[in-house]
């Protein structure tokens, strides 16, 4: 599941590593025991809890859970880098919201946007366009653009833990899906190359799409302003049934758009697995949780988490590194 | 030179790929050699056209593709047994249309139903219970419910040369997803067990579902009777990318139904292959084309395939059998 250019670093840091551990950039801590534990027992075919191949989906929720989300989520950078590049031709954005506000760089406040004006941007920046064309300009955009406190491309501010999980799920015949409240289209644009993840793996929230001929007569998919389904919340849920139609039997996220996700997959009549991800490593990544508006890890949701016993990484307590980069260093010393 | 081993070997395989035929209830006519010619093309890597294998997307219609349409679509034979199978609870249904209809049993009248009639014999039988509910329901009546010329479960109502292009495709590394203008959860409800595919190879048309929970706190997806999307003409294309997100290969279609799948296949940058099945054999299965409400094969449908020199099977002529049954009879001589 490594992008390509991490596969080198990947082979490096399982020779440095026990040969054998699947997930050598996790502590050895109950988070990856139970990771460890789960495959192990679903996938011997002696064991009570065994799986077929068929049934054994993971679904992984994106921001927060794959990638940094902070300050803002990566597709909003997206948004802000597009205004930006397209604002000499919409010299009225100089006076309007929210695009004012995107022009001023002023993070704070777009961090409380409101529904209306993201689906203003979202309009600006996504819709009127074919299929194609959006995916080649997120394409370009992911590998040149860089995080504003990490100072590195967005495609790799990507979790080590998370990668090394998803390799080890996929190498148990696992069926690896991205289950977003991103835009589809967006995750697609660099979900192989990031993840090693063709586009029908990727569950996200769909705009609605006309199918026209251009001037040559050649059919295009146009991308439209209006929203055919939202992939959060319960519509996870909605969003894995409509895609997979089959329950997943493992599922990491990270905040309250995961609940429904985990609660619909703890459903399943099959031995399961949830995995929610606490942001708690503010010198490493970021600690934020009840109040941040962006993957909000509610009260509700610990007690949640607690009570249907979900487990809680810990990135601060379980991960030995968090980014790709983080190992090639080390492994230069 | 060909050496003496190698040249035994080449006999060798030689005899063993006359001997097994991938495609033997076809006629050694142009349509099988058209998809024997494809499939040897793309996936010889030393082939101009080689296709990696993660872009052998295979594309099926169903309803006159893969199985019988005829006099009704089955999904509506589904609708009319569980109309007459509730109608105690409803005696409003007695003298209210499209229900008193249907209780009378006149098919030609049924043929002629309005899109609002339809909508409502959906809703009265797809909607307000929960999709696994629904599911189990269709399982049930397509093994133990006859078709009223053949007199066989429907379930048996598949075309063999189909099943066969499937597999033989399916053994040279395509993914085969059925695209139907049909509901999604209904076509889920049989497919594993009828062409052993599993619910995420299935685009149909939605319904919307609503995530809630049993009086016992058990998440459920409910279906709704409002529709998500058809997936019907140029809402196949919108279908494709939103489920698979890259375009097919392949693709068979039978109708005006399935010019826009077979217009957006033949737009990929890569070799492709594109099939009309005709029902022209009135002895064995049926013959209709242009007149004809289900399964329409427009004069523009025709022309247009063979403008874009799409390959027309011809039921009669290309198919030595059109059912299974049909093989396991002669074999038994």
């Amino acid at each position: 599941m490594m992008g390509y250019r991490l596969f080198l670093l990947f082979c490096c840091v399982m020779s440095i590593a026990h040969a054998s551990d699947p997930l050598p950039s996790w502590n050895d801590s109950q988070s990856k025991q139970a990771i460890m534990k789960f495959v192990q027992e679903v996938t011997q075919e002696s064991h009570p809890d065994f799986i077929p191949v068929d049934d054994r989906i993971a679904t992984f929720d994106e921001d927060g859970t794959l990638w940094v989300e902070q300050p803002l989520y990566t597709e909003f950078f997206y948004v802000i880098d597009t205004i930006r590049r397209d604002a000499s031709n919409h010299p009225e954005w100089q006076h309007e919201e929210p695009f004012k506000t995107v022009l001023s760089g002023d993070l704070a406040k777009m961090q409380n946007f409101s529904k209306q004006e993201i689906a203003l941007m979202l309009a600006a920046t996504h819709a009127g366009m074919d299929v194609e064309t959006f995916r080649k300009s997120v394409a370009e955009w992911i590998k040149t653009h860089n995080h504003p406190r990490f100072n590195r491309p967005f495609a790799e501010l990507i979790y080590q833990p998370m990668l090394e999980a998803m390799q080890f799920l996929h190498d148990n015949g696992f069926k690896i899906y991205i289950v977003s409240g991103g835009g589809q289209e967006f995750i697609r644009a660099f979900a192989k190359k990031v993840y090693n993840l063709s586009p029908e793996y990727i569950i996200g929230t769909a705009a609605k799409v006309r199918y026209e001929y251009t001037a040559d007569g050649r059919p295009v998919l146009t991308k439209l302003s209006q929203l055919l389904f939202v992939n959060d919340k319960e519509g996870k849920p909605e969003g894995i049934n409509l895609i997979i139609g089959k329950r997943p039997v493992i599922a990491f996220g990270n905040s309250i758009g995961d609940q429904q996700m985990l609660e619909w997959t703890q459903s399943t009549p099959r031995k399961t697995a949830e995995f929610l991800v606490q942001h708690d490593d503010a010198d490493r990544e970021y600690a934020y949780g009840p109040d941040s508006k962006i993957g909000t890890f509610s009260n509700e949701l610990k007690e949640e988490a607690n009570h249907r016993r979900w487990n809680v990484i810990s990135m601060k307590n379980d991960w030995k590194v968090i980014f790709p980069w983080q190992i090639r260093a080390s492994s230069k010393n």
